[in-house]
């Protein structure tokens, strides 16, 4: 397998010319493409260069609808519904993200629900996008299903991912990403599309029973994070996003990873918290200094968040490694 | 071990006479001594009884003042601080709880932020209430440190509960609460109490050992819940509870279990959502019912929160089984 190093802007470019001709406004594609290639950038190919083709596929098959304007409608002063309109998230993200920093500056705390939504993506890059405006954010996103609830034997929730982020003085925001399977589905998805195995611990096939074939994990169910606790963090996720904004539960949604069957119409919810509405901003920029303080201080811990940083650094010097085979697969859809 | 049953009602007089006999305003008493029953009765015992011999100690030693009125300031239409006053946590729940319901109502979404603040016990308890009255909630709150942020070796996280409570239809609320520990705090000390050992995978010494001694590893620190990712969730509480209100963070906050040193000083964030605002409250029952529903038919699964209903029917009907010795020592406090 071979490789090539390519600028971010020339890759984001290439994307954008991709999805753009499956079916999808310029618009739309180039918030698609800045989010893919962040998400590659950034460590997260499950979420990056590997989703082009099924995009463009769903794109081109109608399951997700390149060309939708998601609207926005204030409902009380702090709270904001976004009809995604079947179309990609990432539109409706850079919509609410616009949106809600004067919301919440306003009342405090302020929060957007997404529903007939797509594919979140990497979560964390749409609450770190908050946090630069100085908000602490927090980003729930419901998936398909793929693990049962604890002690049942149905797949019925999704990965559904957790982000969350925050300021810091004179440093990018520390940034909370994870979903709430003990591994993501796109790893799975990776080690799949790669022919590789995957670690015990991490799925169950369809009968249950432990595997570390990546393709039986993927008809089977993933293990939850700790257990019973992140299946009751799921089930929470699924009611903020998508009991409140009448989305479609994770065991109700099509996938995201093929061309079939209806618009998955998951849901996102958004909260964001203004820090001069709390303890103020000068308070919470001293208390976020020390907690960083004493994890820098300690050695062989972390913030989290930070190996983003360090692989931003590498891309922006070196340019975005990418596979040749994707690299082809990727310009084969953006000739059309 | 001899244990008595007791009504719920007289357990609760009971303790509200230890706690006021222990230099604490009645009205304080009987806020603490609601809490720690219902805890008790809902099988959470590590923040149940065995709490009113340490919560008389520090109120006697003014560690915890029992005489502290919380005072709440509206400091936008969304939110509100609550300085707790070096006082219980109990009876600032109390007053976020009757104050966050319109603040929701109006704004959609509220937010009330405590500082200078003691344990809040079970928070599925403060966010059930909100549930009762139609709302969706959220409760963080940070604890003094018993965690290492992963890979690091010092003690720097708080178990650093998180509480979720969402209404049903004609059903009681779905409630979550988990301790951010692989288990919580308050089963190893309830082990160590009753010089019981504990399973492994639970806490290292303060070696950063595995071990299997209780009070060892009161002494060491608690395995994070999913190792990485349980450590991020508990950093996000305490970005939530304690760098947006000016509170102290676990790692700078005295014990809950002794009468020894500062008042702890943690802090917690509350959120309460207004289903009306986003898709509406009967879209949202809707949803929710939907999603019980799978969970129901999906033998040997079941909604989290529920065992503590089947508690709750067999205290009423039989009354509140309670240790004699610990009955004993509370008799005791009560006389003074």
């Amino acid at each position: 397998m071979t490789s090539s190093l390519m600028p971010a802007t020339e890759l984001e470019a290439l994307v954008g010319q991709a999805i753009e001709a499956s079916d999808t406004s310029k618009a739309n594609a180039a918030s698609v493409a800045r989010a893919l290639v962040q998400a590659e950038i950034d460590g997260q190919g499950g979420h990056g260069l590997s989703r082009v083709a099924t995009y463009s596929a769903q794109a081109r098959s109608g399951k997700v609808n390149g060309r939708a304007v998601p609207v926005l409608k204030q409902t009380r002063p702090g709270a904001i519904m976004i009809d995604v309109k079947g179309g990609f998230a990432y539109p409706a993200f850079d919509l609410a993200i616009a949106e809600l920093p004067k919301l919440a500056a306003a009342n405090g705390i302020a929060a957007a629900g997404f529903f007939h939504s797509h594919h979140a993506g990497v979560v964390g890059l749409h609450v770190e996008r908050l946090a630069e405006a100085g908000l602490v954010a927090l980003a729930f996103s419901n998936t398909p299903h793929a693990m049962a609830s604890w002690g049942g034997k149905r797949s019925i929730f999704g990965t559904n991912p957790i982000g969350f982020a925050a300021p810091q003085r004179g440093e990018p925001p520390i940034v909370v990403d994870l979903a709430l399977s003990h591994v993501a589905r796109g790893k799975i998805m990776t080690a799949a599309q790669k022919g590789q195995p995957i670690p015990e611990g991490w799925a169950v096939d369809e009968n249950g029973k432990p595997t570390t074939d990546a393709k039986a994990a993927l008809k089977g169910t993933l293990i939850p994070l700790g257990g019973a606790k992140g299946s009751a963090l799921a089930l929470m996720v699924e009611v903020l996003a998508v009991a409140l904004t009448g989305a479609n539960f994770g065991a109700e949604a099509a996938s995201f990873l093929d061309a079939e069957g209806p618009s998955p119409g998951v849901g996102q919810m958004l909260i964001v918290i203004d820090p001069g509405a709390f303890a103020g901003r000068d308070v919470f920029l001293e208390r976020i200094g020390a907690l960083a303080g004493m994890i820098g201080d300690d050695a062989g811990a972390r913030l989290p968040g930070s190996r983003r940083l360090a692989l931003r650094a590498a891309a922006k010097h070196d340019g975005v490694s990418i596979d040749d085979a994707m690299l082809g697969k990727i310009r084969a859809i953006a000739v059309g």
